[in-house]
């Protein structure tokens, strides 16, 4: 039976990236070497980071003006690497609150500065991306989670900066490559490799030039963005495999006709998913019909009566997993990243159907 | 040709580590899915980490009162945990200096508090581990690098910490697992993976329970042993592969006889070398005879005329790989962690001895 994995993350791979990493991880480019032996001062790994930056620099039209660094501790470290890094002694930013992860970049820059929650859609559960606001001139960046993977919400219009010396700040990590990306809009874009860019264990961070270095504050070394831009990622040992996995996983995306290819086929899997819940007499969508994320697709029983787990057992039995929801949400989500084939779509829209069928 | 790979690290890792890898990438334990695409949520991961942890505490005797932390960033980032979790206010630390990575921890610890150096080999190029210095008895703790990579040399018999409320730190990234252990004398251990316990990508540290949450100052949250000690290591995603890997070579360990057999095998792979840089009339060590490394041997020609690249060729040419010393060191080194077969120093003494036969 064909497994399909909708898992919010560590997330579902190409098939040749996991053949590529099995290789290797026994023999890479022939050296006889697993790519876990190898030194990463030596030609090959250096190549393989530099391949892998440039693939992603042309992959997303990467400006000139912007680093792209590969680091380790997930989006998480970044809710406090960016405000000790960007923020200035006794400055404040701008923060909206669409979920769990804008939550605690919000926890984690009121360490360090001031977080301004401009807007919040935390009262009607997340089920929005608020669009009333008023920014703080004063505010020296402005942040965003383009996409929130647990309530399956994302920005389709991404909001202008007013102060004119202030820039945007996205944790992009449910949503990175999955459509074309005008970085220009940014200062700092950052995402964890498991969804759509690899496996766990690396993060990228997309940083504008003019913002690396503003020593506001006497940082950690390896929390400091110099650091890493100085040294091209490779300050201390980093995560090779990972990176190996990531520039894998980018040349699957060339593979099929890159990003804006990329886009269209997840534009016909979301679509074809959300059409299927509005059509089904047993489901919906909790969430606001203009803010539907086109990666995690959370849906729940019209009757709450219904035991959850009967449709989850069903689903299970035909090869469809991972599908249950959020704790903190309950019901299910379909997380649809790049890599989860549109068959996997049809066959969980068909199990859906069936099940209706079923109770009738 | 049979390649043995003298890497410092990312080193050499047993094969039957690569083969698992090879194979969970592809199918992990026969669940249809990638190691790499499996929810860290999910029971498979869940019980993997509670394995590596128990394997681990098993295998190096880990008393109960220390919590295993599986993390990212590598040592460089425990360089500046350990102070901003462990240095009072107003409080200062010993350090003894042995070398780069402990230059670059006494760097971190004076961006918190107050490192004092109490002893240093810097001026004679670090070939001796200090025996002589003094303590201050208000420090907090005593910091050592029980190891040192690039220089090859190593503590033989660890200090005692003169302060009855003070404890012993140490950076054991280049020695870990290579010999019995006994955790108690220590109050936290750290050690990043890529030398004797996986690949590049999870960092270990032990930890003693009472060292947890001392609150010494508002950290960010992904720097607090606490947070990843009160989520056992998942508190974001964590470096997945990496641990899985690390579970392998720990079997690895057991399955060749547990931790006294592995220092019975390094001890004669690093005796026999040894033996030969006296024996050979090309090399000597630099390093002080009772302090010298078991893991990083290092060696340089006596005539400094010869042309290094002339052996380094020859190694190579006989798949004897990635000798060069470190570039601010020169010469030779291998790097013996415990993966590197006796076969492998064995080859690279015929190696020596040929050389030195080419040139009668």
């Amino acid at each position: 039976m064909k497994i399909y994995n909708f898992s919010a993350g560590p997330s579902c791979l190409p098939e040749s990236v996991l053949k590529s990493v099995s290789k290797a991880s026994k023999n890479f480019q022939n050296s006889g070497m697993s790519i876990m032996e190898i030194s990463h001062r030596s030609e090959l790994i250096v190549d393989l980071f530099e391949n892998t930056t440039l693939r992603l620099r042309k992959i997303l039209n990467v400006p000139d003006n912007y680093h792209i660094l590969w680091l380790q501790g997930g989006a998480s470290m970044q809710f406090a690497m960016v405000p000790l890094n960007l923020l200035g002694q006794k400055k404040s930013a701008d923060y909206i609150e669409t979920g769990i992860w804008s939550s605690k970049a919000i926890l984690e820059c009121n360490k360090v500065g001031k977080a301004n929650v401009i807007a919040s859609s935390k009262d009607s559960k997340f089920t929005f991306i608020p669009r009333e606001y008023e920014q703080n001139i004063e505010s020296e960046y402005l942040h965003i989670t383009s996409n929130n993977t647990i309530y399956g919400t994302q920005y389709k219009v991404i909001p202008n900066v007013e102060n004119p010396n202030g820039f945007l700040v996205a944790d992009m990590s449910s949503e990175i490559l999955s459509k074309p990306l005008d970085v220009s809009n940014y200062g700092l874009i950052y995402s964890g490799a498991q969804k759509n860019m690899g496996p766990a264990g690396v993060t990228l961070v997309i940083i504008r030039e003019d913002l690396v270095g503003r020593n506001y504050r006497d940082l950690p070394t390896m929390l400091d963005y110099k650091t890493h831009v100085s040294k091209d990622s490779m300050f201390n040992t980093p995560p090779v495999l990972s990176v190996f996995a990531v520039n894998e996983t980018l040349k699957w995306i060339e593979s099929i006709g890159g990003i804006t290819e990329m886009e269209k086929i997840n534009n016909r899997k979301a679509q074809s998913l959300y059409d299927e819940i509005e059509r089904n007499s047993l489901f919906f969508s909790p969430i606001n019909k203009d803010d539907r994320s086109m990666m995690n697709v959370p849906f729940i029983f019209k009757d709450t009566t219904i035991n959850e787990s009967e449709f989850l057992s069903y689903c299970h039995s035909h090869g469809l997993m991972a599908l249950k929801g959020h704790r903190s949400v309950g019901g299910f989500r379909a997380s649809i990243y790049n890599s989860m084939p549109e068959a996997g779509v049809n066959a969980l829209i068909s199990a859906m159907q069936e099940f209706e069928k079923m109770g009738q």
